[in-house]
C-alpha cells in the first residue's frame, strides 16, 4: 500500500483548482507529477518526493501521474495506470486511481498513454527542475528549447503564497516536530561525538516518527559555511555546533530552524557577546514583521541591528545607516533573513524565486549580501517565513574583503582578525504573519542566550 | 569540505582505465558523472550518489564531473570547475580538481564549458538513467534518441564482474556493516513496534556510522510484497517481519542482505516448516555455487529443493522435475535466486541486466518467476553474488493461479489456502565466487531457524 494521506477534504482541492483556472483565465494547463530518481539504475530509488504544485491541486501523493486542467470547460483529468498483478507481487495491492480520484473530486481518469493525445503546443505548464520533466516536456511538444507559462507562474504564487488556516494547521504540525527534532540534539549532544552523530540523533526522530526531512541537514562546527553538508569533523569542547534541519510531513508541509549552541554547557565570552548580538537582531525582526511592511526593510533594519552590536564589540566603526547602505555588515552577514516557507521550505522556489519573494514594488539587490535575500515585498497575512539573522566569521571573505581593503570605514579588520575562527551562528524560526503582526508556527523552542546554556549544561552533566 | 575517500591507490585507477581502453580498442569514450537530483526544485537536493561506472575508472567522488577517455592516444580529461569563492562561502573550501585528478592520475583538467568541444557524434556512451544524463546526451550531440555503445557495455561489464582482491576487501567491509545492521533489528525489536520503528533503528546504525543504505529498506510485515517500501504497519505477535536492506561505503562497494524473524521469540509450526524448506534452499545453493555451474542452474537446483519441502508439507504434489520444469513453484518463488553485487546492488543493472547476468552460453527464460533471475551464466572466480531463496504466499497470485486452475498437477490449493495469509519468507547473504567454491562476504550473522528465535527470544526477554 502506498503511503497516502490526504490531508484536506474534497472540497479543497476542488476549490484550489477553481480559483487557478479562473485566475488563468482560459487554455489548458499541463501539471506533471513527479516520477522515482534513480540513484544509480533507473529501479534503484531516491524516496519518492512527489511535485510540491501536484499535490497542492490535484492531492495524490502517488508517483507517474500528470494533469491536465481545461480552463475554458473546468475538466480536471489524471492520466495515470493502475498497478497491474506484475506490480502488485513486487510492490503490494494499491489504490485504484479512480478511488483516489474521488477523494479530490477527479472523476476524468485516462492511461498514461493517452497523455501525448490531449497535449498541444500551446499548453501551460512550469519550469522543470528534473531532467526527466524536461524529457517529457521536449517530447510531448517536440520542441529543443521550453517556454513555461509565466501567467500560470504568477497565478499559482498569488494563490499558494497565502496560506489558509488548515495549511497554518500543516505548518504548526510540522513546525513543532521540526522544534521537537533541534531540542533532541540540544539535549542529548555531548563533547567529543562526531557531527554526523548528531545528524544520526536528528534523523532517528525524523525516522520514528516516520517523517522526511524537508532539505539536507547543516549540522556542523563550521557555521560559517552556509550550506555546510559534510558532517565528518570530531566536535570538541569550546566548538560551537550550528544544527539548520526542518521535517516534512506526509502532507509535504514543512519546517525549518536552526539552532546554535556551545558544545560544552557554556558560550565562551566572544561566543556569547556574537549569540547575543544576533538574538537582538531577531528580536528586532520580530518586532518589524507585520502586514505593508517590505520585508526588505526589516531584513535591513536587522542589518542595523548587527551594526550596531558589532560596533560595541569593536568589530565595525562609523555611521551604522550608511555602513548598511554600503552593505559593510554583509562581510558577516552575507545571506537573506528569510523566505516563505510551505510545501517547499523554499516556497515555490522551482517556479522562480524571484516572482515568489518579489513583485512590481520592490526590486532585488544587485549587492552582496542582499542580492541573497530570497524575499523582499510587502508583508501580507497568511505569509509563511522564517526569520533567520546570522552571524559569520568566513576566513576566506574575510580575507578577500581585507585584501581589496573593502569597507574600511566600517570594518575594523585589526579587531576582525581575533575572531576570525570562531565559525558561525544562526538563529532560525518560522513565523505565520498574522492581521496585526505574526505568530511563531508550533509548538515554540527556546533561543535565548540562557535557556540554550540551560539545554547545553543538562546534556552533559 | 567534500566527503572524498580514494579507497584504492593512483595505480589501480590508471591500470583499470588502460584495460578498458584496450579492450574497446579505438575511439573516445565518454563518462558522464552524476549531478546533484532536486527533490521539489533544483537546489534542494537529494544526497549525492556519484555514477558508480565514473567511479570505478575516475575515482572522484564529487557532483558535475565528466571525462573523456581517448582509446587512440591514452590520454584522459577530467571536464570540471574549482569552486567559486561564492560557493566557498555557502559550500566551504573545496579541494581543487588539479589535487584530486593527481590522486587518480589524471592531469588533463578542463572547464565544464569546454566539454561540447571534445564531444563529437561517433563517441562512444552509457545508456542514461536519469533525466538530467538523457538531457546532456541529446543536448551534446544534437539528437533526440541515443545509441549507447554495446561495445563499450560489454568492456566495462567484463572487466567490473571479476572483483579484484582490494575491492573484495570493500565488499567484505559493506557485507560486515550490512550484518551489524540487522543485528541490531533482530535483537531490538519488540512486538506492538511500528514498522518504522524498525526501519529507524537500521538507519541509526547507518547514520550512526556515516554511511548511506545500497537500496530503499524493505521492511515489513507484509514479507510476500516483494518489495514492500510501505512501513506504517504495527507488528504483532504472531507476525513474521523480513528486512532487506544493505548498507554502500562511500567507496560505494555495497552489501545486501535479507533476514525474516518472528515477531515474538519463537515461529508458529506452520512458519517455522517453511523457515526450514527456504533454509534448505539455501543450503543447496551454498552446495552448488561454483566456478563452471550455471547459476540459472543453482536456481533450478534451489527449486526442487523446495518443491521436496512443500510436498512434504502437502503443499506441491507430483513429479519434483516435471513440477520445476512447468514453472509451479513459481506459485511460493517468483523471484531470482540472485544478482551480482558490487558497487551498485545490483551490479551494473544501468548497463543492463542481460548483458551484466546473462551472456551467449544462456538464454534468459520468458517463464513467469525464471525470468526474474537476473543472473543466469556460469559462474567465475571473482564474481560477488546474492544467495536469496525466498517462499511467498501471496493471495493475489494464489487467486490468479487457482482462478485459471493453474499446475493443478502440482499445487495442492486446499493445504495451500491454509497458509494463504502467512506472509513471506527470505533468507539471504552476499558470496564470493571462489577457485573452488565460494565464500560468505563479511562478517557473517546466523541464518538458521534455532540462532535467530535465540536473538529473538533475548530481544524481548
Amino acid at each position: 500500500m502506498a503511503n497516502l494521506t490526504f490531508p484536506f477534504d474534497t472540497e479543497t482541492y476542488v476549490s484550489r483548482r477553481k480559483i487557478l483556472m479562473e485566475s488563468v483565465g482560459s487554455g489548458k494547463i499541463l501539471f506533471l507529477g513527479n516520477q522515482d530518481v534513480g540513484m544509480n539504475c533507473e529501479d534503484n530509488v531516491y524516496h519518492f518526493r512527489q511535485d510540491s504544485t501536484f499535490l497542492y491541486y490535484i492531492g495524490i501523493n502517488l508517483v507517474n501521474l500528470n494533469a491536465i486542467l481545461d480552463c475554458d470547460s473546468g475538466e480536471v483529468t489524471i492520466f495515470g495506470d493502475d498497478a497491474s498483478l506484475d506490480l502488485i507481487v513486487w510492490m503490494g495491492n494499491q489504490p485504484k486511481l479512480a478511488e483516489l480520484g474521488a477523494k479530490v473530486g477527479i472523476t476524468s481518469i485516462k492511461p498514461s498513454s493517452a497523455l501525448a493525445d490531449y497535449v498541444h503546443k500551446d499548453i501551460k505548464y512550469l519550469p522543470p527542475y528534473r531532467g526527466r520533466h524536461e524529457v517529457t516536456l521536449r517530447d510531448l511538444l517536440g520542441v529543443t528549447s521550453l517556454s513555461p507559462d509565466m501567467g500560470l507562474i504568477h497565478a499559482i504564487v498569488k494563490q499558494r503564497n497565502i496560506k489558509t488556516q488548515e495549511e497554518i494547521a500543516q505548518l504548526d504540525q510540522a513546525c513543532t516536530h521540526t522544534a521537537k527534532m533541534h531540542e533532541t540534539v540540544l539535549r542529548n549532544a555531548t563533547p567529543d561525538m562526531m557531527e554526523y552523530h548528531l545528524v544520526s540523533m536528528a534523523n532517528k526522530y525524523v525516522f520514528d516518527n516516520n517523517l522526511q526531512w524537508s532539505f539536507p541537514t547543516i549540522l556542523t562546527k563550521n557555521g560559517q559555511t552556509l550550506h555546510n553538508h559534510y558532517h565528518g569533523n570530531q566536535i570538541k569542547e569550546g566548538d560551537m555546533v550550528l544544527f539548520d534541519g526542518g521535517i516534512e510531513l506526509p502532507s509535504l508541509y514543512c519546517g525549518d530552524m536552526t539552532r546554535t549552541f556551545p558544545a560544552s554547557g557554556k558560550f565562551s565570552s566572544m561566543q556569547a557577546s556574537l549569540y547575543n548580538i544576533v538574538y537582538d537582531s531577531y528580536q528586532t525582526a520580530l518586532n518589524d514583521s507585520k502586514p505593508g511592511v517590505f520585508y526588505k526593510d526589516v531584513h535591513l533594519a536587522v542589518a542595523r541591528t548587527m551594526v550596531e552590536g558589532l560596533k560595541s564589540l569593536g568589530l565595525m566603526k562609523g555611521d551604522v545607516d550608511e555602513a548598511v547602505a554600503t552593505g559593510a555588515h554583509s562581510l558577516f552577514f552575507p545571506h537573506g533573513l528569510g523566505h516563505m516557507l510551505g510545501m517547499d521550505v523554499h516556497d515555490m522556489e522551482n517556479l522562480g524565486e524571484i516572482y515568489v519573494g518579489y513583485d512590481e514594488t520592490v526590486e532585488k539587490s544587485t549587492q552582496f549580501g542582499l542580492r541573497s535575500l530570497r524575499l523582499g515585498r510587502r508583508l501580507v497575512e497568511g505569509f509563511a517565513i522564517t526569520i533567520e539573522p546570522g552571524i559569520y566569521l568566513i576566513p576566506e571573505l574575510i580575507d578577500k574583503f581585507k585584501g581589496e581593503n573593502m569597507h574600511a570605514d566600517f570594518l575594523n579588520y585589526a579587531e576582525i582578525e581575533k575572531y576570525r575562527n570562531i565559525g558561525g551562528i544562526r538563529i532560525e524560526d518560522d513565523y505565520i504573519i498574522t492581521a496585526d503582526g505574526n505568530r511563531r508556527l508550533g509548538e515554540p523552542l527556546a533561543n535565548d542566550l540562557v535557556s540554550i546554556e540551560e539545554m547545553r549544561t543538562e546534556a552533559i552533566a
